[in-house]
């Protein structure tokens, strides 16, 4: 038996795959922010509100004049005055007073708290019937509650959301400072491959790792940079890895899973300059095959040639890569956890990724192991996710519980 | 106490949302087509792939050659040539003999299976030992195994992640016909309101919704557009409303959660040509104040001015609704499971939605109820998604398992 490379762990390609700095930065308007990261703290400039506002329509208070009141014994209240929408509150509550406010609208001086309007009944024009007992605070947001001025509102390394979009417009920043995305450029390999719009000829197939691999660049956030189809030539591969080196932060060799493609995609990552080979293979399946080099600061993988195997790889390594790199602090997805259908064998020596669809049953979510052979495509489209089988263990069993990496 | 609607289930405002045609659709390049939804069924224009081909290197047998072979009693087979990448295999292989291939290389003719070249030894030019009995199959994908000429390799309504756009390449299809994103006209009303970029006076706040609701929008696949912000006045209202409907596939009208303004909201709604209320209130929490109507086939919809709940009835309702609007025949998240970290009580009568983080402790994904009033807009940014607690229920108990919406 033959032994091709040294692999590593899974957990070290994970360790070496982070090793990179992230790239730079630059301001966008807050339109276009959606899904991208920050890259300083969002300080508030005032407090948020600015003042106390009443989450109900009704009738601000004090508190106190409301204590004991119930539909049998409702407390009687002068009406004062009301506020209007969009402006100051000029009138001023005291001890038995009401003043009529609508949502939203500022709370009054000497009010502490508002009254439903449908626990009151006027009684004429300049008094009110409270039915309710309310507390201090009830029915008000108070100024500040949501960021007080100089508080950090949004930190460096938050993915921005729409609720985070939100808070930037609350805070009246429509312009952040934000990671650039990560730009990934993507080489396809392989004498036998030919553009998906021509028909492959005998023993030919259509280039697939551009499209989805750019595809996974695109959902994780990057900018995916195709840079075609490269002949299985030293001086050829390596002028096309140097050129898309000088042009990306990333750079995906896809193809040459054949041990003669392998060697030549080494071969020309060792005489790139500034270049280091940090994983040679790696104890995982599908994926064995996978190559990273630190080429002048940029990772440079080498993914398998197999359209699905690179798909897994991708999931599994890269993608927390370009999220890195692109300055999230938190991983953009949680794992689910779900119910594992039937038995499933693993070898030891490599921990596994199983192709799953999640369904649910009876209130359950069921992780379904997708049926087929790891080489096809189909099993990836039929698939929501992935879940691991550890190195050290000879399988798992139906009913456990697996945690579902979402595609 | 007085009554201001009568309101609707939760599940019958769902489905009142989803009672509306989807929008057109139009044809797309593949490199633009991640997220898209597909119009039509793709169908398999030839055998995917188009021919057998071997998953490793190593060499082509027939399976029965091998069989009984071990490293004790290898199997001796005459080396009769090799298969060539991207070529057609010109060889043929009897009983008795193998011929080199590489990973992707082409089956020859007379050949079921491949031996991994880990598992043979060379003796010399023209012969080589197998060390292991493979089974026919072994090692090959077969001919139309992703596809069969004519099979519908993907149905219309499918959402295109990654994989999907794989196999689209696969198939050689560059251009797909998938449904229009969804136009989503965004109204902000409400006379204290100003821009994100001005610095509200007294009494006054910003104008969020058009920001968090549009990234809301681009963010489950249709296109934002912003309208400004309208005036609290009939007219105003109305022409506006006439404009949106005449762009747009959607329209969000949002603020005015005060009783006038929803007089005004419903006044207008009702007075818009060939429209019908359809919901006026719904028992949930946040989210009553909600309006749908349906303009002349086209839902509009009156969002409470609260930011936080504009956002929780988006996700809850609105969502669902684009998505369905956008063609897709299954919903773009998964239901997260995760165990309670503390007693929820609720009030009869409503449906609640309580924001949580979702987070991992020993193994196990917990949801945290969010503290914190449920106006402030920061209740939203802390949260992952959002639980249903149901309407007839007095609570939840902590370490009971919910269900995680994602935002």
């Amino acid at each position: 038996m033959r032994e091709f490379f040294q692999v590593a762990d899974v957990e070290e390609a994970r360790a070496q795959a982070l090793g990179f700095a992230s790239v730079g930065s630059g301001r966008v308007p807050l339109e276009g922010a959606l899904g991208r990261v920050l890259a300083a703290d969002v300080v508030a400039a005032a407090d948020l509100p600015g003042f106390s506002r009443s989450t109900m329509d009704g009738f601000a208070v004090r508190a106190s004049s409301t204590f004991g009141a119930s539909d049998g014994a409702p407390a009687l209240l002068a009406v004062v005055g009301s506020v209007e929408m969009g402006r100051s509150a000029e009138v001023v509550v005291g001890p038995g007073e009401a003043a009529g406010i609508p949502t939203g609208g500022m709370l009054p001086k000497g009010a502490d708290a508002v009254v439903m309007v449908e626990h009151t009944e006027p009684v004429d024009e300049s008094t009110v019937e409270v039915m309710r007992s309310v507390a201090p605070g009830a029915n008000v947001i108070g100024a500040a509650d949501d960021a007080r001025a100089g508080d950090t509102a949004l930190e460096r390394g938050t993915r921005l959301r729409p609720p985070e979009v939100g808070l930037l417009a609350a805070l009246g920043v429509t312009e952040v400072e934000v990671f650039d995305r990560p730009r990934v450029a993507i080489l396809s390999t392989g004498d036998e491959v030919v553009p998906a719009e021509e028909t492959p000829g005998p023993g030919r197939v259509r280039d697939v790792n551009r499209h989805s691999l750019g595809a996974f660049v695109e959902s994780c956030g990057g900018v995916a940079l195709p840079r075609g189809i490269v002949p299985d030539e030293f001086d050829a591969l390596l002028e096309a890895c140097r050129a898309a080196c000088d042009l990306a932060d990333v750079v995906l060799i896809s193809g040459g899973s054949s041990v003669g493609a392998r060697d030549l995609t080494i071969e020309v990552l060792e005489a790139l300059p500034e270049s280091r080979v940090l994983l040679h293979g790696v104890a995982m399946r599908p994926g064995k095959p996978t190559i990273l080099a630190d080429v002048a600061g940029r990772p440079v993988w080498g993914l398998p040639g197999h359209v699905a195997s690179a798909m897994v790889v991708f999931s599994v390594l890269v993608r927390p890569q370009i999220e890195h790199l692109g300055g999230a602090t938190r991983r953009r997805s949680v794992l689910v956890p779900a119910t594992l259908t039937r038995n499933l064998a693993s070898a030891h020596g490599r921990r596994e990724f199983v192709r799953v669809r999640l369904r649910e049953r009876d209130g359950t979510l069921r992780a379904e192991p997708v049926p087929g052979r790891s080489g096809l495509v189909r099993t990836m489209v039929g698939a929501d996710g992935l879940i691991e089988i550890g190195r050290d263990v000879e399988g798992l069993f139906e009913g456990s519980v697996v945690r579902v990496e979402l595609f």
